[in-house]
């Protein structure tokens, strides 16, 4: 019996505007997976990883990640999730390509790419038949920032947060991600609580992409975090609050306010702090209106950068050569993409099923 | 040459859940104004006032408001704007009825009402033809918290903010109140900057109702501002932000999800600190749920309190007595009101312009 699908994953800006660890835009930018498993194909083959799962990568961080399919992250996840529900190696004979366009490092998401396919992949070799809302419980016992996870699993503009844990449910929850991951021998990993996740889905116009410029550089995440406040102002809170209860109706609107939506993107709780790790990030940020670049709707820091996120109705090759001379003058090189919303979110495709 | 016409300025409550300084809902609880201009008739009397203007009050705060017309927050409100569009008095023989239903000091937006009155008394006699959108500049350079303003002048469910403001315009807004009520002679008031004031309107399912129990004792809103923190933690920011926007979404969906809304209503920046201020504040917030009551989507502080504002669309007359009982636990003793959102703001209907 062989089998072939494809699960396909948008990267994921998160951090949208005044929406610290809140928002996250799904985006047309992907970790496709390409999987087979065919035990006469391959299952000798296959024997020498310890789970059975022969593994190639190419694209992004093809030079990074490990082959072996308990230290790779992305099937790490899918062993956590098989193992919970009590299945323990994959198939003989698995064989999995993954392709990927998301950069390692720059704030489009790739950690959280790789967690919701692996998540999809387990799911969808034990034939589970779990939803994704089910799915987001186990993506969240491996991440537990929601914004981007739920972004790429979901698709389209969503906020998101994690609902009040009961005790136990916190003890299970919060645990060292090595013990769910790589559970020393004889003890099992724990099962996810259901519904961890609690996410809306905004209304996005579908006039808005999303210019994405990315410096060649990498910013860790926890780097990222450890420049910011452990405390804020009252006023600056306020200020973020204001401005999130506005964002999330204004990019629905029939007539897009470019002033309004630009008003509420503004944040006072990260990218402040964050200008000292991303040089020219303070000059765009404060450079770039609506009126001297006309289509130009808001900028902000996707996730913990170093991408700036351009959200825009047209103009985008004049913003996106306009931001990367500020970088250039900064001696930092930029890529860029016009991306669009992933509406659909995380897609797993059936080739065939013999 | 006689005039007469009615205002009706809707109470409103404001940090609505998660969305301190933010959220605002309009109620059906209103500020009634009923003007009558006859030189004729009143002109000889209303010279009594430094301004022309009789002022007879009934209903909440009628022992409490002055009747001189310059010392009337109302009516000071409506001075003000009659004096930077160069009226220095109201009309010969004017004639000022107001009937109050919004209770004063409870949270309830009783202050909000009076300036959102004023104002639109002073655009109707001055025949200025100011929008809402300017007339909500007026009231914002006298009442700097949009969210109450806001909800009563545009009703229904908003979220506002000011906007950013340049070094003039900061300077022409941020002056003591007095200055623009009550400037020395000689000198003028200040007209108000441009759409100092951003709101978005939210879709409210109307199956909504606002159950309002009003705890019979005042909470000044300095007093309730000062047991505030200066600073907080970035986990309890997050958790307000995720909370916020999911909320403004989750009011507004086909079939309301109770347990989705109940966990948006959280809120950790202003009722953790306010509980010391209303006794039994704590005991509502935390026991009642749409699980031991039916109906129930959410619970949370009106505005600075002491009234505590529960959504819901069934048992309204059992959450509020519940609600109540615990009150009178602790010896306050409670009105209640079944209110709904107030879609329309606040109105002007001219009666006869002869």
């Amino acid at each position: 019996m062989a089998r072939e699908f494809v699960i396909r994953v948008p990267a994921s800006s998160a951090n949208i505007g005044p929406g610290f660890d809140v928002l996250g835009i799904g985006l047309n930018l992907y970790l496709t997976i390409n999987v087979k498993i065919d035990a006469e194909q391959f299952g000798e083959e296959s024997k020498k990883d310890p789970f059975n799962c022969l593994i190639s990568y190419e694209g992004e961080g093809a030079d990074e990640v490990p082959f072996q399919s308990d230290k790779n992250f992305l099937t790490q996840t899918a062993l956590y999730v098989l193992r919970v529900n009590s299945v323990r190696t994959f198939p003989l004979g698995t064989r999995i390509l993954v392709h990927n366009d998301v950069p390692l490092g720059r704030g489009l998401g790739s950690s959280g790419t790789a967690v919701v396919g692996g998540v999809l992949l387990a799911n969808a070799i034990g034939g589970f038949g779990f939803s994704k809302q089910r799915c987001l419980d186990y993506c969240l016992m491996i991440e537990r920032h929601p914004d981007n996870i739920t972004a790429s699993m979901m698709g389209g503009f969503v906020g998101s947060f994690l609902r009040d844990l009961s005790k136990s449910e916190s003890e299970r929850v919060h645990q060292p991600l090595e013990n769910i991951l790589s559970p020393k021998k004889g003890e099992t990993s724990t099962d996810a609580p259901s519904n961890l996740g609690t996410h809306v889905k905004y209304h996005m116009s579908e006039k808005i992409k999303c210019v994405a410029i990315i410096p060649q550089f990498e910013v860790s995440t926890n780097k990222s975090r450890s420049v910011l406040p452990s405390s804020y102002s009252r006023e600056d809170i306020v200020f973020n609050l204001q401005r999130l209860a506005v964002l999330t109706s204004a990019v629905g609107a029939e007539n897009l306010d470019p002033a309004l939506i630009y008003s509420a993107m503004q944040d006072r709780l990260h990218q402040p702090y964050r200008k000292v790790l991303i040089p020219g990030l303070s000059e765009v940020i404060t450079k770039f209106t609506p009126e001297n670049h006309p289509g130009l709707l808001g900028i902000c820091l996707s996730g913990a950068g170093p991408t700036i996120l351009c959200l825009a109705t047209k103009n985008f090759n004049q913003i996106a050569s306009d931001v990367i001379e500020i970088f250039r003058k900064k001696n930092v090189i930029c890529k860029w993409r016009l991306l669009e919303p992933a509406y659909e979110g995380a897609t797993v495709e059936e080739i065939s099923k013999l």
